[in-house]
């Protein structure tokens, strides 16, 4: 079935961005058109341009947005949004001073949140995160990552990997769900070390999910004391043998070359990079790997935030996610978050707007998606407002509508 | 009209934080009663405690609200809402690198505010100030001080504050309005320097404002290039010898002795504080005035946030308030600029909370309010959500809702 809408005061079509794949925008990259007019099927876009020139044979389809601003979809490329209990009581210790490790004692952590997603009923995670995903797509968010993590033993992290499967079909088109495998999230006390986790549980447990065709990319915690190298090299071998691409959570706590295995790997995404070194900086620039940041967690940890100008003056594809998680981060709107971040990191409105679409698309392998150009796909985010400054103007406001 | 509930999740009395002044607070001043019951008539609270020893005579009104969290009515104590136009394109152009000299040059920044302000209606204003005005206590927010200042000229001014006062009228106890007079935001240029323009303009409107008994504050903007101490002095004076309290834009872009004077003349409140030096933490840590710190300001604006640590640690009752405006905050969601703000400025659950309820009130003068004891005012914000500690972790979301 054939849509056509004209008189949208600002259609964002990101073409000159897309074409420079990316990298090194200047704002006029937005390629916005005023006054414009689109038209497209189920699947893709036919036609996009000023609405006195719309085709005459799809004017009669026409209606009317004036007052409304249509951009690419917003992509959260990096979440771990199943998960059961939740960690306030802890945010709130944390407010108060105490440590990491006081709150490891007390039984808090991520291991609380293992304990908590062990517990609960397969139904209760997936109705908490259908919640969760509806809250996310209320706000402009059309394609959402979500990686399993939380289960960190055999049976439970394979059934959460087949429960995102089972959103992503309940979602199919309204919201598109990618399935990130993330057994190698932490390493569980009852393992002598990352490696004897990764042979026992993490690697079997990937050959048993990879025939079934559910999992679109595998991902690892690779920090200093969590998973190390020669783990993700074992993984990622593995993983590009059965045809499955990469990420990885890298620099994070620590520079350890993390940016460079993303590269070598050609990782989908390079997450977090709170520490990238200078080096670092340079292999993702030559790269396809994006990286994403992830400036909500450094907010809610009251960290510094990443170097994304040096990211982005050497020409890499930088994308903003959520990270929404219940410990390090439990703020799930991408666009409040990128438009507070934007400031900070002296983001242009084009590279902030590439960061939550265009390149959020890329750090999901989605290549057909992110700018408004015929032939890409049909993915929008609709805005009831003036322009796109006002939605970047107007933090915490939401203005997302779905299309009518 | 008595009215009651009983088994309140947690009702956040800050009893302690009230008998400390809000100073020096620890995470245990909060004073939460959990399951607890509140009663109170039109104005004033009446008995709280536990439900199980609710007074007999009042358990037949009682209403149940359980899964619910009673604050004090969190209070805005640092708003710029009346104003006409927006700069959302101003924002963008800076984020895209255009300096504020290149912004003026375009016509921008303040001088555009006041232009639009000026040429709008003073029923568009009145209407568009009652659409913010719901907005920020759909928040939870119960009182608001809103601050004159975009007129700039003797008519428009006068106008400005009246408006205030119909505000006032028209929200009555809902929401409580508080007006400031801020004649001296900023210099016309058509006057040969801020002195003429006080002489003029500022001094002769306040005695003609005065006798109305609207004006609830006095402010200035004490900066470099704008009002200098002369400026100040003449104006406190006067508004001292009318009975009208006064609150200061202090230290913000300058260290300039701000925090001293408002020391000097027992202002409410000193507010901004970026660049407030040690010596001004001290003056500040024994007089009665209160740090008004908007750290949505610096985030808006890229900056560093102000010290609010040395500040609390130094014994000075610290509050934070959203300076919501055009120019260089448009965030109207201080529950959501405070959250984000504590783990950044390092403050615990108790410094937080006080901020936006206790002091924020101090910082307006309301004595009765802000903690909830018998004999203080029945103001109070009431979150559908299981504990305290839930609202401050849900960055953005919005538990707030009325009392049924």
């Amino acid at each position: 079935m054939l849509k056509a809408y004209t008189d949208i005061n600002e259609i964002v079509t990101m073409k000159a961005a897309y074409h420079k794949d990316g990298r090194r925008l200047i704002p006029d990259d937005l390629s916005i058109i005023r006054n414009g007019a689109i038209v497209f099927d189920e699947t893709k876009i036919l036609w996009v341009g000023d609405t006195d020139r719309i085709p005459a044979q799809y004017r009669p389809l026409a209606k009317n947005l004036k007052g409304h601003v249509l951009t690419p979809e917003i992509v959260d490329s990096h979440t771990h949004l199943i998960f059961g209990g939740d960690r306030a009581q802890e945010y709130a210790d944390r407010l108060n001073g105490a440590s990491y490790e006081e709150i490891a004692k007390r039984g808090g952590g991520i291991l609380y949140t293992m304990q908590m997603t062990n517990e609960a009923s397969l139904e209760d995670l997936f109705s908490i995160s259908c919640e969760r995903i509806e809250r996310l797509h209320s706000y402009g968010v059309g394609s959402i990552e979500i990686k399993s993590g939380y289960g960190l033993n055999f049976e439970r992290e394979f059934e959460l990997s087949m429960l995102i499967d089972r959103l992503k079909k309940k979602y199919r088109t309204r919201v598109r769900i990618f399935n990130t495998f993330l057994a190698a999230h932490d390493v569980p006390k009852d393992f002598l070390n990352s490696s004897t986790y990764l042979q026992e549980v993490v690697l079997p447990l990937l050959v048993k999910l990879a025939p079934l065709r559910i999992i679109d990319a595998v991902d690892i915690f690779h920090e200093k004391n969590y998973f190390g190298p020669d783990d993700v090299h074992l993984l990622f071998t593995r993983s590009s043998e059965l045809g499955i691409p990469c990420k990885i959570h890298a620099d994070e706590l620590n520079e350890n070359g993390g940016a460079k295995l993303a590269a070598e790997f050609n990782a989908l995404s390079a997450d977090h990079l709170l520490k990238i070194s200078d080096e670092g900086i340079e292999i993702l620039a030559k790269s396809p790997t994006v990286a994403t940041l992830l400036p909500g967690t450094a907010f809610f940890l009251g960290k510094p935030l990443a170097r994304a100008r040096a990211m982005l003056d050497a020409g890499v594809k930088v994308a903003l996610a959520s990270d929404f998680n219940p410990g390090s981060c439990h703020c799930d709107n991408l666009l409040l978050v990128a438009s507070m971040a934007a400031s900070q990191l002296k983001l242009n409105q084009a590279e902030l707007w590439a960061a939550i679409t265009l390149n959020a698309a890329g750090a999901l392998g989605f290549k057909g998606q992110g700018a408004l150009i015929p032939g890409m796909d049909a993915r929008f985010a609709l805005f009831k407002t003036q322009s796109l400054s006002h939605i970047t103007y107007n933090w915490g406001r939401n203005f997302s509508i779905s299309l009518p």
